[in-house]
């Protein structure tokens, strides 16, 4: 990895700028003073000139290979459609630069572990978007257990209700699995630290919205996970929640218990007439604002300090492999082990 | 059934003076104008006499079948040991006499189908110890349901954790699924009103006690539950939690999502120089001490007018068959079917 | 103080059955195994004849003296308007009942100072219902100023708001005074306890009615009291609240604070579209059902052993001193002390 | 005020370095991509330079004079003492820089008025550190009020409660109304917008500190403050709270309440041996944290626009008013109209 001067920003471009880029291209641009957005790439023709400017980015591509050639970029955050994640990653390890990438940081097991070679063979920095890591309540909650004050991790539950919205003809199968749940399949592995999964159970159906039920999509799951330390741990999504985004975790040890997620947006109570409400996040931005600039923080520090990433490409493979095994869960309705999907 | 005088009091007597036993004599003794505690019986010397004595109850038995001949007892509560259940219901009812059993009604199907009879051949009310019904949170979740606000339920959750302290040597295998986690089930039963459950598939360990593994103690457990409407349930327990009694519920439904048990004892905050504490429920008694006043007032109440009670027979059948179905589950390693069990 | 058999409930006469009279009618007759509701007495009509065949309640008055003539009757309820209240104390201790009597339990010092007299010569209990200290919230924090949890008092605070809805035109001046505030001025003084106060200052305007403020009518108000210890306490009131009936309090000492009153009916929350809504009780009744419960049941076990009542004449006439004072503060704009209206 | 190029940061001098300061001092330097700290000025020898390096600010002085003719700087953070706060401003004003200043921005009104003389004549922009503004908490409840959902505001309360560990020695008289309550103030100004204070009356004591009473420190006050628009606020401070640094607020208006300030962390909550436990934020660095940036990001962007400071010279002069309203009452023992002291 290329020596990064300490004194000066890490230059920085947005590889896709759909909703979650751009959240990241305006953090880079303006809550990071440790990072500087250089470039952003987008194929939408004018979208990165227009958003390049307005972020105050010297330079803006339709094409990523364009980034990856440019040498006042140290490193790229690629916010593309997960299924040019693999492929991206290799490219931009091999052109020198630090990654961070969203999850799932590929959608096969195979294309991961290519992924990963080429980021070992750079000696570049790879960071996976496992934001929830860095939202205040989880970290706090990860505190507690590496102080041992909760003790040995015995259930665990994570869960993630989106608010729905979504156009069922672009979500691909397993979508629940790959993209959703894999941010609980961190998170239980985060609040069990050391442990890993040996089995997956996991139940799925279609009911937000039914009728593409025989087109394969499933909205609604649960998955039991099986810890090589005793511990089980719950994962449940939902594609639709009537009240907004709904992100939580709660880990019981022998300890104690950390729950986590209120979902507030701030502290503030209203009492109206209508009953007494507490002041709700309604979107994941708002909720966990804090964890996606965060993230970004720890990245950009690595990258700096040429020190290994708070969550890489072996977290990424250890929460794909549930993923995979859920999935397989459900179409053979029996418990899956790691060992059967990992090899 | 009797006809009973709607101006007097219900004749009461408490079979078995246990833990919970001893609360339910205290409950019809002195918190229930609408009952009157005629009778104490239990086995041990003296027992029955003393607490009769302290109760001011005229009759004191130490064989139950006295209890069951005394004209002045229009129903029982029978809080024995679970093993004995099954054989006091059936003498109770064919003494004529109604019966509020603590949970597990029985420990196998058939037995309690063979209690199911000779309840319905003696026209009496019988009524199961199922509280949680009954506690402030989850009626308010459960008339939230009743009025359509919540929807159609998707996922939902119980849990139930004890504060530890039992004796491995006394608890028989499979208790973790008959006697804990058969609230649970019913529970999610309760919360999913006119669903009833067609698989589970459970995961169960010795977390608190891991020497009594090889015995059969499982201490731990998670369940899952499918619903023949497509909602899935979660039931957890553990025998043995360091924060004390933890009773809480989940439903999430197309509409919203209720969350009962925040296991205060009053609402009462101290914040002091270790931070910040909410006044928590340590014991079952303080934390469900209104629910377990509400169920004898509502199986007085039909025994007084003769009407159903609210919980009953067909209800611990259908709870029983989750838990027989749950050990099954573990022990196989697989999801079971209520079908392969509830023949 | 007749000696009273420990074994049978206690004859009590309900005087007044208004809208807290009939609660308290209900208590006695159907929440209190200790009690027995033997008379009912109203002037009008009728009304005490329908309430006491409904509650099986032997006798209905319409004049209060049968009430205290009945050789049934040990003790006495009174719910009768406030003004009517001193002769009512005196004729029943005179007839040798003992007294609940429903704050305040007079609107002059003078008054209240003759029916302390007429109960000590009587030797029958007094009771006044400053329900607020049976509230489990409040007394969970007594309970930790009286472990030495909280140190000694520097800050308090009280705070009742009405739901609203009351007619202007049957609402005395000072009301707010003497029949609302009266509540928090006992709480202060409960949450301090051995201290008293010694200075008031109020401020007090008409801001819900704002055209009754030329004929007196006063509907918010905020008391500051100043105690012999040092301490502060602030008494706050409002006769409509959007929200419900709201009671709060707060204790600040050298070891920490306490705080009183969530305002919740239960601990279920809902999630909707329209947000997260705690569970919150709209009316008093709701809100301190317990409360009106476990005052009266220390009312009739004082009767019961002839023991002190936990809050009696000479915490009445505290309470109305603050009143007075405060009444004073707001017409001459300036700090009362308790000497210039208590002597 | 100068023409300020809207596409690079703010150059900042920071004139004071003390806790306060340093803090300010480390947001400009890295959590601000819009401003640039390009000095630091500190009287102590080495001090500002040591710290200069550390965020990689260019000049280091230890005379605020050389700061203010250092063409870089286009404007200044000032936390040096609050005796201080007045020449600073003039100087920095006469210098044509903007100018935020920590609260009180003056001891006197007549000093206020030299400040915001100068301020106006230079044409720069004065904001004052009333950072409760910019806490979460209160934002959101001004927004209910701005959108009319409060209703008017009739009763107020605002509460600051530090954790402790003052040197009575170097705490000059009056600092309880002047630099802590008068947060209060103007919080309780914030949140009944566009009314003003008429009247005030306080109480206080030395409860922390008994034996410093003599010299005239007082640390525990409480403060009524009556609005031309009928409503009241009370505010109230302790310069010591055995829970750490609490700040709290509530606007009760014909609408409905808000309430803000749940000291909290973070949204995790532990269940442990001894109890629940809410993350609590000990110091004002963790709990006003955002706000502290908030506000200075506001700064930034009024001195980039030259648009009008959020909050300014005649917020600082009507908080200060109270506050000289409130130490009078206490010397006095009578209600102070602001009439009197803000002449």
């Amino acid at each position: 990895m290329s020596q990064v001067d300490s004194g000066s920003p890490v230059g920085v471009a947005l590889i896709g700028s759909g909703r979650m880029g751009a959240y990241h291209g305006e953090t880079l641009a303006q809550r990071l003073p440790g990072a500087r957005l250089v470039a952003v790439a987008d194929p939408a023709p004018g979208t990165a000139e227009k958003l390049a400017a307005g972020w105050g980015a010297p330079a803006a591509y339709t094409d990523p290979a364009q980034a990856f050639g440019d040498p006042a970029v140290e490193a790229v955050v690629i916010a593309a459609p997960a299924r040019f994640h693999t492929d991206l990653i290799v490219a931009a390890a091999q052109a020198g630069k630090s990654v961070f990438c969203e999850k799932p940081a590929a959608l096969s097991l195979g294309d991961l572990d290519r992924a990963i070679d080429a980021v070992r063979a750079a000696a570049v920095v790879l960071q996976v978007g496992f934001n929830r890591r860095f939202a205040p309540d989880w970290a706090a909650a990860r505190a507690l257990l590496d102080r041992g004050v909760l003790g040995t991790p015995r259930l665990l539950r994570s869960v993630t209700r989106d608010p729905g919205g979504f156009d069922p003809s672009w979500v691909p199968a397993d979508t629940i699995f790959n993209e959703t749940l894999i941010h609980d399949f961190d998170t239980l592995r985060f609040l069990n630290p050391g442990a890993e999964a040996v089995e997956v159970y996991a139940t799925a159906d279609a009911l937000v919205e039914p009728a593409w039920k025989d087109r394969g999509l499933l909205d609604t799951a649960v998955v039991t996970v099986k810890f090589d330390n005793g511990a089980t741990g719950i994962a449940e999504a939902c594609f639709q929640a009537a009240y907004g985004y709904d992100v939580r975790g709660e880990v019981f040890g022998s300890g104690g218990m950390a729950t986590m997620g209120d979902g507030r947006a701030t502290g503030m109570v209203f009492s109206g007439a209508t009953g007494r409400a507490i002041d709700t996040a309604r979107s994941d931005q708002e909720l966990l604002a804090g964890a996606y600039v965060a993230e970004l923080a720890a990245f950009v520090e690595a990258v700096r300090t040429g020190g290994p990433a708070p969550v890489g490409g072996e977290d990424a493979r250890a929460a794909l492999a549930i993923a995979k095994a859920a999935a397989r869960s459900v179409r053979e309705n029996r418990p899956v082990t790691i060992a059967e999907v990992a090899r």
